[in-house]
């Protein structure tokens, strides 16, 4: 058993920790570590690492190199080593991957609300409400801001975690919380919303690996789970997700460690099968209490999915009964892996949907960033090309070394590196002119999307009012049920449309057509009740 | 009868075509043609084309330089020689104006949508529904798109035609079939339209010219007419409006194809009169069957006033009994050229609208591109200014050579060619600073506009359901058919006012008071009715 | 009384007059002036001139540097002399202060309208209706156009005043007079208003200071009163807000002269006080006809707060009785120099607001740019820094002088001399990127408080048509008050909550508070009627 407890010790990792290591400097050196440097001894209790690691790109590196407290771990296995989990010693040896990691676009604005003309979702306040997104949603930013970003919002935490410098925090990266402060449980601020949850920071964070149950169950050695205090969690989350989301620190292999994705391929989901099949061998920790999934070669369709699909991560109703469901019921981490046209029914039988809405009383589902559903079946992803090819292509340091860009920012901004490997033919502008084209064509539909269900909104209103019976109302909540997950889907993902346009096109035209039905049958009713 | 007959052959040409033709090559650089290179032959039966060529900047080029099969022709009058009215013909002499009428503006977008927020007409959605152009309505883009723009878009021909590039194919310029595909009949797309129609082709591409009976009535010598089935004009549609539009390939006049504005200008149109009277002399070919109007001095006033105008060009209804008017009918194929202010009541008293509002019943007229009427009458117009003077200035090529762009972009692109030639006094900033003025100050009343128009429809929505009476509600409607005629000229217009501000602001007042004239008959008796 | 008429003698002052000044040339280069200039002699009867002019800057200055008929004068009291009061003038001295006051930034455009998606206040002609504003309101531009501006819009004086040289004439500045021409009584425009007045017009310009009593009541030795035709004030203005607004000419004191400004100084507001106590010295002229208030250090919140807050100048209603406030009464120029969530509560007590909103009868405040009161208690006030600091930082001319800027543009446009002064942490991308962050989130929330007030509108409209209980309404007006006052403060004011993000925010989410509140009982209550 002592191989598993090893495992699953918590990380109290911080910088000052760091750089009292040591042998690290050593052996992040590349230096061949002594054979006697102690790695046997703890291959003796935990295998699973030890296939990790030999034979691997790591396999030389100590094991003190990321853990410490290993000789009072072996003088009493009790006694738990500490395990570092911040980027910042990968970026000892992966310079210019850790460098980029935590680079600023400042292209890319801060606190930039989509509900706004001219934002991504021009009419969010109406299509949502009363949703907690209505409080606050901004235009996403880069992966060094996805902690603080997320503390800070309105509708977070009642506006408690504020910048520690105000306004001068908004481009700091670094440590959660010497960039935040927790203004306490007393601080008041009008329209804000309490809607962080534990679930939703494991997309944020890598802090957390060590200390969550497969799936956020509850369990006596889980410091946390789906139903922990969210303010406390939040306190003990110090970084944005890190290296060791994507890759193994034993043995540098391409991995995934978010619970739900590995449930879902385990239990077979073949969104990212090639060839009839999905390349991920799960490992299990201390009997399934965590699991990771390695791949044998790099596919980023799986790294970046582990975020960026659609998920259920908060509390919700049963579509059936209208009764909640709690964040002890494990459809509050759920990842459907669906398609868009898909989506409605599997949340049906799912028996789960987000919120009514404050007009139609119409069951809604709220969603996430579906960029893995988005982009499966594509051209591009039919075509072999994965996220990390258009978003993370190699670049050159200073020195004139390669390196893969972990910036991860919208390839327009390094077309010629992003795009032209594969598409000699047109030059930047013409690239550029392209994938506008798209954004162009898309955001017109989803605009004539948002035009159509906010008509049909308004109407739903005024055939309330007027005493159009409930049957046809009913009917006219289904169509906005339906026409709202077509719509919404693609302001939710991060694209404009461009990861799949043929989708969003067909997507968006059946969201419109849902609508329009939607207000025809309520017109009809309208003008019958006259004549009756 | 001969005579009538050549000149009304079809053409079949294509680049491969031309390629092979013999006698090209040495009159195109413009070596003196042997006197017996075969003219005197053709002048024997073309007698208005012997009008047209000799003595002109084209005398020297023999037939078959843009005719071929001419011996075939000869040697029997039944078979007719072919006539090449491909623009690259004319651009083996023409280089630079070729080239430039080919260019591609990467300065305007692809695919942008106009009802966004931010976009030409924001509120199209609503205040055109159900017109097809709320399927999708695009900013503008460079001559060279005129045809693939307009097969591509979603309102045209229920999507079955695509680029063969996908996405790339949206700065491709070039041959429609080489940049485009047929899906087939049975291709379906959601929240598409089938409003193509052979006569609106007309203004996008010379490639018709001989197969058209002047104002497109069917004949049995047509091979298209108003009537035609548009996906097979569609399909014989190569080429986007060319040389041959606006210059007379025997002699290079400066001249007009389009039957409809010929048509009213020889019906005593006053629009493009100098001094009381408009240089254009009209030739009939055929007993009527095809008229060209020629000038002395190039007026582009005129050239452009062949497609930027309004004009109705599709099926509609009648004013007085609601009858609905199909291609047979000449109404199908219409220029008013009536100013903003005057054309509701001629559209009145022709007895023709093109659509009733989904909301009001209100029958409104669609508008086109009214550049010619708007521009006529303005500031710049009475100083003799033309549209070619601003938007086709003289530019110089890499040899210094002096020539006209026939890239026809928006004069913002060029000021100092366009402005400042009449204008040395301000630089290009303080022209582009005076120039967005207007477009501010005029977008502004637009929205304006836009605002009441929606307050009316809303108001009228409520009225007809809380049972207001018809007389009101007529009253109501005539306010909106007004209001809207008032306002849509000036977004269907490519200026946002520029080219008559005056007339703009003037229009656009208008266009407010008679909305909020509607809002205040409805709301008065909306309050009325709850006091009786 | 002979002093105290000196000092109101009214300018007729045009630049003609100024080249003729005998005495000017010399003095003006700084020689020193013989003693025997003639200022003992004004001395003789002006005592405050000499209190104000001897030991300070201007001392050496000849009375004759700014009088002209001084002679006439002396040889009889009754005849005025002529008082210099264009800026032009002090521009002989302080060249690049001159210089920048009348440059034009090409940066800010012109008559951009504020109520259009993308714009300052989108939804403000639905929110303003039927204010005058609703009309025409565009983004402000530099001081140099400030009276222009005013004359020309659409509201002021029913488009009666126009540039002469069309839009030619929208960069022009100079005399007011050499740009606009007056198209007469007669004149017609469709949506035009005539909402100018005398009052607003203080803010203008400084060409009425000797000519306009206290805080503007009537008087036989006031040639302009807050009664005055609004046509003849604007004709006699001849220049924007000039040099002597806040420097005073005898002595170059910082200085302020907008009357109710001082008003409410005097009367004991503590806006601007520091460590207690507001640094301003009231000089009462002829019997008090004319105040300014002289400060010993020049501090710009003042000077600027002389326009830059929010003040009534128009004609409004009692909230009581309902009964109008005409220009007679005082209040109809009066600044509250309140915090905005004093503000309705402040009007309230006064018993003034400005119209009832045309769809709930509110009775709302029109605000005006307050941004001296959002300044009020800011991070940045609170640390000591002034308007000027950020506004007019010290800049360097071709010779390499400094001088203090005068075209106060956006500090965005020099972030170098405007913040890295107190901030050379940050480069100016990340101090854009900081400024931005709180421009975007600030915007985020006035956009939300349109929306909500917009759903209270309608749900307004919608509860009367049905006949929900006038108590049920009276209450939701209410709402529409408060969430007025707290939403239109931050879109009148100028600065997306920059000066002051904490209040903005704070602010804005109080005014969605009472909105949905208003919402809320309104849809209580139509849902409630069903079921009677």
């Amino acid at each position: 058993m002592i191989n598993r407890r090893l495992a699953s010790v918590a990380a109290a990792a911080g910088m000052a920790m760091l750089l009292s290591f040591p042998i690290f400097s050593t052996a992040a050196k590349g230096k061949p570590a002594a054979k006697d440097d102690g790695r046997e001894t703890c291959y003796g209790c935990h295998d699973e690492v030890k296939a990790l690691k030999e034979g691997s790109k790591h396999a030389k590196l100590a094991c003190s190199t990321c853990h410490d407290k290993l000789k009072e771990h072996l003088d009493n296995s009790e006694t738990r080593p500490i395990t570092i989990i911040d980027s910042a010693l990968c970026g000892k040896c992966h310079k210019d991957e850790y460098a980029t990691s935590m680079m600023v676009d400042y292209e890319a604005p801060a606190r930039k609300e989509k509900g706004i003309p001219g934002g991504r979702s021009p009419v969010m306040d109406k299509l949502l409400a009363p949703y907690g997104f209505t409080i606050e949603h901004n235009e996403p930013r880069g992966h060094a801001f996805m902690v603080t970003d997320q503390f800070v919002v309105d509708r977070f935490a009642g506006g408690r975690f504020q910048y520690k410098q105000r306004w001068a925090g908004v481009d700091q990266v670094g440590k959660t919380w010497d960039i935040l402060e927790d203004k306490g449980p007393d601080f008041k601020m009008g329209e804000t919303g309490k809607a962080g949850n534990p679930t939703c920071i494991q997309c944020k964070t890598s802090d957390h690996i060590l200390k969550w149950k497969f799936l956020g169950d509850k369990d006596p050695k889980a410091k946390w789970d789906r139903t922990s205090d969210i303010i406390a969690v939040a306190k003990d989350t110090h970084n944005p997700v890190g290296c060791i989301h994507c890759h193994d620190p034993h043995g540098a292999q391409p991995r995934i460690v978010r619970d739900e994705l590995i449930n879902q391929i385990d239990k077979g989901s073949t969104m990212f099968a090639r060839n009839g099949a999905t390349d991920l061998k799960v490992i299990s920790f201390r009997d399934g209490f965590r699991k990771i999934g390695v791949m044998k070669k790099s596919d980023s369709r799986m790294m970046c999915a582990q975020c960026h699909v659609e998920y259920a991560c908060g509390k919700g109703f049963e579509f059936d009964s209208g009764k909640g469901v709690g964040y002890e019921d494990q459809r509050t981490n759920h990842m459907p892996l669906k398609q868009v046209r898909e989506l409605l029914d599997h949340y049906r039988k799912l028996n789960f949907y987000d919120f009514k809405h404050a007009v139609t009383g119409a069951r809604l589902v709220k969603l996430q960033h579906p960029e893995a559903e988005t982009y499966a079946g594509s051209v591009h992803e039919k075509a072999g090309v994965t996220c990390a090819d258009c978003h993370m292509p190699v670049m050159k340091n200073k020195q004139g070394k390669s390196y893969k860009s972990h910036m991860m920012v919208r390839p327009r901004s390094h077309v010629k590196e992003s795009c032209q490997g594969c598409h000699p033919k047109w030059n930047a502008e013409q690239q550029l002119y392209q994938i506008d084209a798209i954004k162009n064509y898309i955001s017109g539909k989803m605009r004539k999307s948002e035009y159509w269900l906010g008509e049909l909104i308004d109407t739903y209103a005024a055939a309330k009012r007027f005493g159009v019976d409930e049957a046809t109302l009913a009917k006219a909540r289904e169509k906005h049920e339906e026409a709202h997950v077509l719509w919404e889907w693609w302001t939710a993902e991060n694209s404009d449309g461009f990861h799949n346009p043929d989708l969003a096109r067909d997507s968006l035209a059946a969201s419109i057509t849902a609508s329009k039905e939607g207000v025809a049958l309520l017109n009809k009713a309208l003008e019958e009740r006259g004549k009756k």
